[in-house]
């Protein structure tokens, strides 16, 4: 498990760094971020894992997020991983394709060829990564908490949903709800999984709710401007969680968008959120 | 002055908004950033211009700059204008001559062929930007301060010693404050402004000091690992505020280097700074 420091900078008190370390999930070489707020030297800090949309690399939210402040606040380690793995020995789709392939993991572990080689980032993102976390930086394991925009959004709630008991909070920034109700999302499914009606549910995080997977509460902000609702399904996600009895705390945020500029708009109220539930 | 807006989106409780302009200061197509925080329909709000360091554009601080909640916060209008002028007829160094030509207007109007046409930044940020920003926005333009970043810290501290009265505070983050007394820096002006010792001294906020020109006071945060120390001079700065009996607050923020990390940091500090003279 060694670690390769690629950068390490002050910021809000505390050290933003960037690392890389050779992954045995995903067969090649992963980047991710590390927020750690400065500490005493035996204490061990809650960390909050933050999951990234389409596109993205662990950068996008790195330099956009606007979440040190409340980190360093609260005393949260941020842990950001790439949404993908990497390398030129990946495969990939042409880059118009920009929701499946390289920056579109989609947080499954692909049983097809020729994704199942690399895109296994379920396995990464549940098992491995926090490992390599938890051995190179000051983290209490037992106080973890997963939050995510988008297609990491939807990466929270399903991993968060198969995994009881791991994590303290779930939350989510425009999450995709219910991708196997959506046709092109199902296609990715498709293409990673196989014509796999089962294994697609497990990544589906209404599916999950309505198979009877439960989250103590649920935390939710979504954009009314949002450009990509048609693919998030956020009424879904209500309707299985009224169902389903698990408390969603849903908030319309009037005019918002899909960007970044949402996010970081409401960043610090989600680790807020999480704190009380990490911190407690 | 027809303004064309390239986007605007909600943030923070107010709106960022990218809008290009035909300048006649820089013979250009001119792109720049206003967020304006939600404020009553006939309120006018007091505007800060930030000024952007070597290679960057009116996006990197608007990404990374971490601005928005405390312009919301205080009700101040920002203003994010590009650092040279745009476009294919616009005469550009090799890319890896980052400090000189597009990207480094350096907040003077050039003397010397083929530069004078189009870097006239001084009179575009002096002039034609205010009136601009004042055409297309609710600014209280007797409300202006003004600060920036590394080329941008030199723009501000520089326009403000030479307009006084104009801005209601100046302040920096890792200002060139003597760029005169460092060879490369010479060398760029020479190249811009030709050998005219005088007009140099216009763009060295050292020297405009030590030639009597004043603020009320001065604001300035130092990382004490900036990689760029060289460069800034904020000893030399120091000493001639002090010889001049300028009031400066020089934080030397132990560990913190040049980058965005850094001026996201103490972005928030310098807005209530700002807020605080704007407001009164």
């Amino acid at each position: 498990m060694t670690l390769t420091t690629i950068s390490e900078q002050r910021s809000h008190g505390g050290t933003q760094g960037v690392y890389s370390h050779a992954s045995s999930a995903t067969n090649c070489t992963m980047t991710f971020a590390v927020y750690v707020p400065d500490h005493a030297p035996s204490e061990t800090l809650p960390v909050l894992t933050y999951l990234s949309g389409l596109t993205c690399t662990h950068a996008n939210v790195m330099e956009k997020g606007e979440y040190r402040k409340a980190c360093a606040e609260h005393g949260i380690i941020l842990v950001a991983p790439d949404t993908s793995p990497r390398g030129d020995d990946v495969p990939d789709t042409p880059a118009e394709e920009y929701d499946f392939g390289k920056g579109a993991g989609v947080y499954l572990d692909a049983a097809e060829a020729p994704w199942a080689t690399h895109y296994r980032m379920r396995r990464y993102i549940e098992d491995e990564l926090p490992a390599v976390v938890a051995a190179h930086f000051p983290v209490d394991t037992k106080r973890a908490s997963l939050f995510g925009h988008s297609m990491g959004g939807h990466g929270a709630l399903t991993i968060g949903l198969r995994n009881p008991g791991t994590y303290r909070s779930i939350s989510a920034f425009a999450p995709i709800a219910a991708p196997t109700q959506v046709e092109r999302r199902r296609e990715v499914f498709a293409r990673y999984l196989g014509e796999d009606r089962a294994a697609m549910q497990e990544y589906d995080a209404v599916a999950l709710i309505e198979a009877g997977a439960r989250l103590p509460e649920l935390l939710v902000d979504q954009g009314t401007e949002d450009e990509f609702l048609s693919w998030l399904g956020p009424e879904k996600l209500k309707a299985a969680c009224e169902a389903a009895g698990i408390p969603l705390t849903l908030r319309l945020q009037e005019g918002y968008d899909h960007a970044y500029y949402f996010v970081s708009t409401f960043m610090a109220d989600h680790i807020a959120w999480h704190a009380e539930r990490l911190r407690s």
